[in-house]
């Protein structure tokens, strides 16, 4: 018998309708033969309804009672849960984060889970219940309310997957699966069966928008094997899993778009120790986060130092930049708002030679100007013109042959 | 320094504006030098939308999650009253009925109150917080989320005060105290500075609703000063209280008058042990509830039994009467819908006779005919023609003065 854990989102639980729909599928898992934990957020809408409220009072609601207050959402939904699942004839038993005891620190409002009491849980399991669980939410050791922050329903389920060593943990969207990439863009993309941790979560940080970055962090560090499904539609979803389980695997898993930044240059600083320092410290300290980052070198003395900042931050980081670069003696600052990050992803890379110059070589072919370039060990980033991003993501798509299931390794 | 327990209703909280000024006012009870613990209800509607969600899966919503899903109506109050006390500058601190270790047994839907733990809440007042609890919810042995059932915000209330010995509990709906009699029916009626917790039961449960009768149980059983106030209008409103507390104490404290009943009457039994029993057993077995009783000696070896029922039951009563007269040898069945109950309550006819004849002597003197008398030691109910309602309470309301404010016992 398996332990299956299903997170089920705002909007697969944003009406009664939904509700018996989530408490269908949870009785087919069950009458499948497993035991289901499962954990719901707030009802969609709800938080925003409930944030309203406490507007009332404060424009910027945060502490220890806007977790009071935002933590009664998924407790709603876990009763009403409850209740649909008796209409199916199961028996389940539904638990707050402080009845279920996850322990959190007392972070308010994005607070971090330091443990799980999953024993009641697991006797729960064996006496033939189904246990629904509020997401987001925990307690901390002196017994106040806390919330884990957006998306904190993921973790929740990650989390409790963890401790129960669940055989898999379901995150339930409104997306099948994860892409090779944005199907807008190409619509050859194909659905993953299969994906590494660290795959996705560089998918994540570069833009694919599909989990927390949080719940793939925790599942990876424990292991939890967590899948990606719909809500509305049947399907087999996403797996994310350690690379052992994975036998098929592909060179490139996925190609990645990110509209958000903007790249600055500060041009001809004296080449010195100390430049970058002396140039991203300021920068760091108006809390203005920086990406991608390259200096090269020069021969006369002075060099070129080019960053990418999210486009929000870009007015800010120039002004910032002007005022450094004539303390600095450079030749002067350069900016330019219209650029995009063009990701490929893909732990194959890290066995195999030539996957860079591969990329750069298609980008060539169609005339794609590289202006920047970036390498993890399961990454390559170029930043390129805004006008090329959909020219460059399907070049790219179609040059690692990602309309095709990967071949045995 | 005094502790005052204050708790507000669902519309003296139903919406952000209200929850304000309830924070002004709890605000001015704490710089008047007082340590303030405020219970809150749901905020009016909130539970009839609880409902109503839960009635997509359940016509008759009930049991445990149930419970999970109502308490949620509080924990808003709670904490929206918490941030609208921060803006006025005083710390507060929230708490669910879990949280303060309300501990019920295990009844869902209608728990008992076993034990309070004040401890946590006495410290939080000793460093100068208002404690902000969730009426109406518990938690029982194992850590089950319990509510009280309708009014349970009233005995969370008491409850709390018996815990703490605070020195009053002030309940604040929308009406501004007790009065003599109903206003609608009689202009001169008058507020009452104080009354007994006795004759506010009999008050109580012969239709005078302000407040829960478990609440005013509660508060008799603990002896704690319990005062009905106005969440709108200024006003000392009625304090409950004991006997010992009442310097000026009026023979009559009020006329009470109840339209909900009705009177049937079994003619012409034949007088044998046991009739009460055969004929009130069926009703009784039938979850009619039976109100005043009254049986005719006789002369002629046959009896006259009389009692009321409400209204709703009439019909139901008949029809068994009338099988179980037929079998006892009956003259027959009759019954009048169209009757009320007029009583008048006061511990002062414990210690002065007349009281009684006075009453029947005033209804006399209006040719209102009585058809059924019941006394215990606090009240004297008459059932008379539904015709006199109205004349029958100004009457009784004059004839004991009530309009002016008592003298010095």
């Amino acid at each position: 018998m398996k332990t299956i854990v299903q997170k089920f989102g705002g909007t697969s639980v944003g009406d009664p309708d939904r509700i018996a729909n989530v408490a269908r599928r949870v009785a087919q898992t069950v009458r499948d033969g497993n035991q289901v934990v499962v954990v719901v957020s707030a009802m969609s809408g709800e938080t925003d309804r409930l944030l309203g409220l406490a507007r009332a009072f404060n424009a910027q609601p945060r502490g220890r009672e806007l977790d009071v207050l935002l933590s009664t959402g998924e407790q709603v939904t876990i009763a009403l849960l409850s209740m649909a699942l008796e209409v199916e004839g199961i028996d389940a038993v539904s638990y707050t984060g402080g009845q279920v005891q996850i322990l959190t620190d007392s972070a308010f409002n994005k607070a971090r889970i330091l443990a799980i009491d999953e024993e009641a849980v697991r006797q729960d399991l064996d006496a033939g219940k189904v246990v629904v669980i509020a997401g987001f939410q925990g307690v901390d050791e002196a017994g106040n309310i806390t919330t884990l922050g957006r998306g904190g329903s993921d973790t929740t389920a990650v989390a409790m997957a963890a401790a129960l060593k669940a055989d898999e943990c379901q995150i339930y969207t409104d997306v099948d699966g994860v892409y090779t990439t944005d199907p807008r863009i190409v619509p050859e993309a194909r659905r993953l069966d299969r994906i590494t941790y660290e795959e996705m979560l560089e998918m994540a940080s570069l833009g694919a928008k599909v989990l927390q970055i949080r719940s793939v962090e925790f599942a990876s560090k424990y292991l939890v094997n967590l899948r990606v499904l719909s809500s509305f539609a049947d399907g087999g979803g996403t797996l994310i899993t350690t690379e052992e389980n994975i036998m098929e695997q592909a060179l490139i898993s996925g190609v990645t778009l990110n509209r958000d930044e903007a790249q600055v240059m500060v041009l001809g600083v004296p080449d010195r120790p100390g430049i970058a320092s002396g140039l991203l410290g300021p920068v760091a300290d108006a809390n203005i986060e920086v990406d991608m980052i390259v200096q090269n070198s020069s021969a006369d003395g002075a060099t070129d130092f080019t960053f990418t900042v999210h486009r929000n931050e870009f007015d800010r980081t120039l002004e910032i930049l002007k005022a450094l670069s004539e303390e600095m003696g450079a030749r002067g600052v350069q900016g330019d708002k219209r650029i995009v990050k063009v990701s490929i992803v893909g732990v194959g890379m890290r066995s195999h030679a030539g996957i860079a110059s591969q990329m750069f070589r298609a980008l060539a072919a169609e005339n794609i100007n590289i202006r920047m370039i970036s390498t993890s060990e399961i990454k390559i980033s170029v930043v390129i013109d805004e006008k090329y991003a959909e020219l460059a993501v399907r070049t790219l798509h179609a040059a690692f042959g990602l309309e095709n299931s990967p071949q045995s390794a």
